[in-house]
């Protein structure tokens, strides 16, 4: 337990490249750094996804393709490692709340795994974003008011007993298996890092997994330096972005990019230390930039939901940061097939 | 060209598993099967999808997971090689007529080789569906009438000359491509065919390229049987199924299972020879098995569209004729995320 109540790991084994097994087209390549021996894998396939090249205004461009994990993006690998670690701790009945990427991920592995989920979303949330859920068979409990009564539902509800609360946020395994994400890219770019990667920035999950796996190589001298990480909020709700710039954080908006609407980021802390250890920065697009930036991607071919497309003009951004032979990879995070109401944003 | 106006390959290069590239992460680690050396492969990943393994009423089964394909389908390997032979020809606009998987394949594989699209889709095709398309770019020629007269649209346009007709059916690029589905299934069984195969059944170009490629792996002595093939049609429109049973075809209804609602399936000579030749059978599925296959999957985590939830009572009627010790894999075809309605489908 951290002082804010947060779960974190004591201790965990270092990485280790003998350890690969790179016949494993999954994340599970990476299987010793993330669960002991005997314990089962739930697995739908998740990770190992695809590193491809594009240019972007005449600079050539890496895109990690993050929405090609089987439920469309890359909480898969954060809810796989997390079921399985909850199933063989003895779980039958967990619950979390989300009505997003998170939930439509756990509702799947809880399937996959036959564990019963209990999903609370918020009373507001389109019928559409959860029909996913409900396919997967996982329970919904509607709840009243803003996002946030959803989680003290979900608080409250761990307390009755019987139900184990698989928060996506407050337990470690989903920044660990987010380590994967950096592994891959070492791999897939023969055994290097990037100069820079550019990724959506909410509660930072992603972020500080990036900075962790690439940390994890750093130390065991794998890579020479660590990549600069430039987390992308939208403006209309970038608390991390004023933190970093030092103002008070009056940014609480609504935003298309509704996965990295978060008000209240946990891990806050070893996010900023983070970015500044390697060079990194927090950057924030407008609404007008994540529209233009999601048909942009598609004309390359790359179909992302909103919340990812904050990429594009992040890169914009910082891109006289990085040299001309700089190598930078964009985390294209999730897939655009499930963002609502496509035919309004479309240019 | 054949005798009923469609093209087909002279010859080919015979199956070589010492050209695979088994570092490479996508179908083109059989490129040497696909296209010849200084051809550009256009590329967004496609291919070496999951075979993860599952159960079905106390049986084992193994889900090739091709819904996890970059635009959700595994329509996504004959756009690649197809856009990359025709770019390679000199084509910059090129057109075809569909407003599904395949429609959508190629408008991505378009946009990321630079090529220009046409569609033409039949005016009564749900703006929801065409959203990904016009995301990649692609124009749109809504053709009033039936979905044959999207077909013609598309074959006077080639008439004209400064457009190429890339028809995913006509060439036979897309067959070739989805023999890549039968070389990943051998090697992630472990170098070994499947005792059977349960696919959907429309065209048929999946089922062909399936038994095309596990018959060049029988051909080059790398296995020692031919998987037999089980081809599953919706009985609202089951044309195939009527000739394989010597009826006279009268089912041209509508279906869920629009991917495979063909009416006068091409190829279907060679199709029916496949079939017989590998001991395999075609079997039909009613409107509510769709649905009750849709949820069944869902439930074990696999969210996929209609199209090939038929594959779920395919299997049920099928599994008598296999052993208990049978491998069976069941192909799923699309991403459940791009259904309409999805809605009104849960159970």
């Amino acid at each position: 337990p951290c002082s804010n109540g947060l779960l974190d790991f004591a201790a965990l084994p270092s990485f280790d490249a003998q350890q690969i097994d790179r016949a494993e087209r999954s994340m599970w390549r990476y299987r010793s750094m993330l669960l002991p021996d005997g314990v089962e894998a739930i697995s739908l396939g998740e990770g190992w996804t695809p590193l491809i090249g594009g240019q972007i205004d005449d600079r050539d461009i890496i895109f990690k393709v993050e929405s090609q994990n089987p439920t469309g993006s890359f909480k898969d690998r954060g809810a796989a490692l997390l079921v399985s670690v909850l199933k063989a701790a003895g779980a039958s009945l967990i619950h979390d709340d989300s009505s997003g990427n998170a939930g439509t991920a756990l509702a799947a592995y809880s399937a996959r795994a036959g564990l019963r989920a209990k999903l609370f979303v918020p009373g507001y949330a389109s019928p559409s974003k959860l029909n996913m859920i409900r396919l997967y068979g996982a329970t919904l409990d509607a709840v009243e008011g803003p996002r946030s009564a959803a989680t003290e539902a979900s608080k409250a509800a761990a307390k009755l007993g019987d139900s184990v609360y698989a928060s996506h946020i407050g337990h470690p395994f989903s920044v660990l298996a987010y380590r994967t994400i950096a592994y891959e890219i070492w791999e897939q770019l023969g055994q290097r890092a990037p100069t820079g990667i550019v990724a959506p920035l909410g509660h930072g999950s992603q972020v500080l997994g990036l900075m962790d796996g690439f940390r994890d190589l750093l130390t065991t001298g794998l890579i020479a330096h660590l990549p600069r990480v430039v987390g992308v909020q939208a403006l209309a709700c970038g608390p991390l972005l004023a933190r970093w710039q030092g103002q008070p954080s009056s940014s609480e908006g609504s935003t298309l990019a509704e996965g990295i609407r978060i008000v209240n980021p946990i891990r806050a802390e070893a996010l900023l230390d983070g970015l500044r250890e390697c060079g990194g920065t927090i950057v924030g697009v407008s609404e007008e930039q994540i529209i233009d930036g999601l048909n942009k991607l598609g004309r390359l071919g790359l179909a992302v939901e909103p919340t990812c497309a904050v990429v594009w003009h992040g890169w914009q951004q910082v891109k006289d940061q990085f040299g001309p032979e700089a190598t930078i990879v964009l985390s294209l995070t999730g897939a655009g097939s499930k963002t609502p109401q496509l035919d309004q944003l479309l240019r």
